[in-house]
Parts: structure tokens; C-alpha cells; sequence
């Protein structure tokens, strides 16, 4: 069938139905919001998707993205580059950065261990977080991963491979999140958060 | 806050975050998927923001959107012009286009009236319509607007503009639609299928 929209207009919507979560119907919608976009917006958001692959570097420390050749965490000298949080992905890390609770520098894996996907630890940015570790002698290693096989298989990896080498080695609280109906949670979560439990201690 | 991402990738969130029911998360996750792009669909991506404006504009016989001073419908000669179905915007026109339905033209008003909104009659474009049924010898005029207050204003409006003219003038059918829980229906569209019900003739 041919586009029932004009070209541009219909190079648009094919455009958007790229990006995940987008079906026809939302693209069509977008397409008709961008028409009404402000010139100014419109002037950056052509320049940002133009450049963003080009400009979008990884850190050459942590990996994270960066349009320097080191992200501004790494290059901060007021953080603390002793405690070493490992995530998954940029997008992790912005999760723990927007906390504002963590001082000290990341190191992003870019994945996470899983041989039945054929990721195995050379796969992902394991081998920089050794030799920074060696390099920077690193007190603590804090483990931030997603709470699953991928996740607890790469932390035992870096817990192993860390044996012996006088670092602390930490993995975040799993269990019950805040403010969440205890229903909607699995039972796995669960499980975890009871056998997590903490001493309640009387005044 | 200061951006927690570079400068490209947050300048693209903060575009994405313009666009309607897009926020924050949805708008990262949009602008790590723009990173997975092929070069061509970037290319096309941002050429269509940059343009879209400039070169889309409207039909100058019936206002559907369009690269050409008329577009391929109205331009279209194998087309029945003496029959026009009014729709409420662009929109609802690539709607009934998809059916394959119709083979008449369109007259889009882009608005209804609703004077609780200050829109009035000559707010959308319906003078340009009364001109084209005088001038064009039309034979029927379809009301394909949406069942609402502001519909049913805008199509007696047209109605009574209309009469003594000499044109036939219906209104698409409004009643359940096809392959839905009645459940799930509202009370005004049942009582509209009950009073529009139709009998069914033994062979």
C-alpha cells in the first residue's frame, strides 16, 4: 500500500516505529506532535540524533558514556575513586548518580554474565575493572547488579576473581522495595528479603 | 541538577521529553535505542525533524496534509469528487483511507465547534467547504465526525448550512463496534445501537 501521508511526514513515522515500544499508532502520533514542535526544539533534536552516535563516546576508565575521552565522574577528584560501584549499564549508573547517596566512581560491565546467551566474562568489560583495581588500589568493590541468574553468575565471577586481594567486595540489598503493595512482589523477592531480615533492636 | 548523561544524548532526551506521553524514563530508553541506529535511519531520522515543518503543508482544497499544493486525492482523477466526506483532521482521514472503502474525496476541518473552547464555526474550515460544494455541483456529503457534543454541533451546523441545496447529507453509522466486550461499551453508545437497530429479514 502506498503512504497515505506525504513523504516527509511518512519518512517520520517509519522513523519512530524504529525505536522500541513504538507501533504504528504511536508513530503516527508523534509525527502529527512534531509538526508542532517549536523551530528551536526542532533545531536540536535533528543535530542530537544526527550526532548523537558520533559524539556518544564510552569513558576510556569506567566505560560509561561520554563525550570526553573520561565521563565527568571519572575525571571529578572530589569523588572518591577507592570504592568502585559496578553496573550494568550507563543507564544504571544514572539510576544510582540521581540518588546522590554514592561518592565514589563506577564501572559499567556493559552486560552481564550469561554462557546460555553466549556471553561469557571476556564478553563484557571485566578485564579493565581488574587491571583498574590492580592499578588504583581499590578498597571497596561495590556489586550493583540486577538481581538474577546474569546478575549472581558476574558477581560470583568478580567475587572469585577478587579472592585474596584484600579488597572489600560488597553486593547491594536486595528485598522488598519501599512503598510497594507486598502482593505484586514475587516470591523469590520475598524469600530473599525474609532470609535477609534484619534484628530489631529495643531502645 | 547537572545532566547525568553527555551533552547530545541528554539534549536528545530532552526532545524526546516534548513529544506527547513520552517522560523521563520512556525518553532515556528512547534516546539508548537512537544509539542502536543504523546511519541510513539516522540520516532519514533527522532530515525528516529538520523538514518535516517546511515541507508539510496543507491540501489548498481540502487541507489534508500534503507536500504538493493539492494532494494525491483531491489530484487523484479517477476519484468521485462529487462526493465529499468531512473529517474532523488528517487523522481520521488516513483512517477511513486505510479501509479502501471510499472512493469519494475529503474536506478535513481540522477542528470541531465547541464554543465552551471558543471555537466557532469560522474557526474551522468550513467556509472553504460551503465554496467547493457551491462551485463543484457536489452530490453528497458525508459527516464522518467523531461522536462527541462538539460532532454532533459541528455536523447540524453543516446540516443546516446545507439544507435547501439540493445534496444528499449523511452521517457514518455510530453504534458497537465489531469485536468488543459489550461490557466495555458505554451506556450512550448502547441506547445510540439500540435506537439505530435494524431488522432482520427471513429469506
Amino acid at each position: 500500500m502506498a503512504s497515505l501521508y506525504p513523504h516527509t511526514f511518512n519518512n517520520l513515522i517509519e522513523c519512530y516505529k524504529k525505536l522500541p515500544g513504538i507501533g504504528e499508532k504511536n508513530a503516527e502520533r508523534l509525527a502529527f506532535a512534531s509538526l508542532e514542535l517549536d523551530d528551536e526544539i526542532i533545531e536540536v533534536f535533528s543535530d542530537s540524533i544526527k550526532n548523537l552516535k558520533a559524539r556518544t563516546k564510552h569513558c576510556q576508565i569506567c566505560d560509561n558514556l561520554s563525550e570526553e575521552d573520561e565521563c565527568e565522574i571519572c575525571s571529578d577528584k572530589t569523588r572518591n575513586h577507592k570504592i568502585i560501584c559496578v553496573v550494568e549499564n550507563p543507564k544504571n549508573l544514572v539510576l544510582f548518580e540521581k540518588t546522590g547517596a554514592f561518592n565514589g566512581v563506577y564501572h559499567v560491565l556493559g552486560g552481564l554474565i550469561s554462557p546460555l546467551d553466549g556471553i561469557n566474562p571476556e564478553d563484557i568489560n571485566l578485564e579493565k575493572l581488574f587491571k583498574r583495581i590492580e592499578k588504583e588500589k581499590v578498597d571497596e568493590v561495590i556489586l550493583a547488579l540486577r538481581p538474577s541468574v546474569e546478575g549472581e553468575t558476574t558477581a560470583l565471577y568478580i567475587q572469585k576473581k577478587l579472592a585474596k586481594k584484600n579488597i572489600i567486595i560488597t553486593k547491594i540489598a536486595y528485598g522488598v522495595p519501599l512503598g510497594t503493595d507486598m502482593e505484586y512482589i514475587d516470591a523469590m523477592t520475598l524469600e530473599l528479603a525474609l532470609s535477609n531480615r534484619s534484628v530489631l533492636e529495643n531502645d
